[in-house]
């Protein structure tokens, strides 16, 4: 049967998230049979980012300069700052195209009961930020989840120490969702923070 | 954000069978985060096999050597010829461990609609090794789909003249499967071919 080239390349692909061992084999597969169109370019993709993507030294964003694209852009506010907890929720925020300021991205959540402690999360270099960069506000974007609010209060604190305005995402209605299927905690918020139409 | 580097990787791992835009964002950043385990490994074994890889000239499978190494196996039956339509079939059949004789890969079905004479199939081979090669049996294991049997009948058809034993699989319930939740065509034929206990 097929050597170990297939099997390794297998046990490789398995391991991405969403793919199984199943997917892994059809991926596998579906590769082989275009090796020219898909196979080797994934490949030489891999290998050119696993060499030229690093984290962003101001914001820990990841990008293939150091300062990131976002912090080098002189358009954008640099008195503004949203933080979030990993770079897929950057990526999520830029697809809306309406945030003009800046980033700070915290590589996770505090967490007792994993043992991630403050000096386990980029938040030093967040606070070092606000010192010296005359920060004007900070959006906290972490989960609405305990830990991701825990955080945003335990950051929230430091920075008012600090004297920088501090704001959170809107609760509420997702658009396009149906009453009957949201939490009793959205809908409150939603309540509480309607607003003139 | 992101330049060029990040977005390519995701474009090419979105075309993956099982990852769309959503979950291929999520493998990229996966990747990203464990270069040096994971990201790496996974460029070299993709270069490799794309290396590697070759179509066996005797039956259709891909292995890193031709003949394959199940056609180089001479502990394995010759003359028992297992017909499936896919490489990922003769993976399937494989993993029960319980068959000791070789294949033949058509690479796809006959389809009127779609346009797939005998021509485009890997039949002539198939042929060939029946005439050439002895064959004492020849298991029909394509689909049981209209497709999958009309191609079954064609090959029966042309290994008859030949002077060939064809079979096919076995229908009947599924192991562990709920006699409730199968279709009428199956239990049928469970039915009709049903064995002493």
């Amino acid at each position: 049967m097929s050597e170990g080239a297939i099997e390794h390349l297998i046990q490789l692909l398995a391991r991405l998230p969403g793919l199984g061992p199943r997917s892994a084999r059809r991926a596998a597969l579906h590769l082989v049979k275009r090796r020219e169109s898909q196979m080797v370019p994934l490949a030489r993709a891999l290998a050119e980012a696993a060499e030229a993507i690093r984290t962003c030294s101001t914001c820990g964003n990841i990008d293939t300069r150091d300062p990131c694209a976002i912090c080098a852009d002189p358009r954008r506010d640099a008195t503004l700052v949203c933080v979030v907890e990993d770079v897929a929720d950057l990526w999520a925020l830029e697809r809306t195209a309406s945030f003009r300021g800046r980033y700070h991205v915290l590589g996770g959540v505090l967490s007792a009961l994993d043992g991630v402690g403050p000096e386990d999360l980029n938040i030093p270099a967040l606070l070092a930020r606000a010192r010296d960069d005359g920060l004007a506000e900070v959006i906290m974007a972490t989960s609405a989840t305990v830990d991701g609010q825990t955080t945003a209060h335990y950051i929230a604190e430091r920075l008012h120490d600090a004297g920088v305005k501090v704001t959170g995402l809107a609760h509420g209605v997702p658009v396009g969702g149906e009453l009957d299927y949201l939490d009793e905690g959205t809908l409150q918020a939603a309540l509480k923070d309607r607003r003139p139409v």
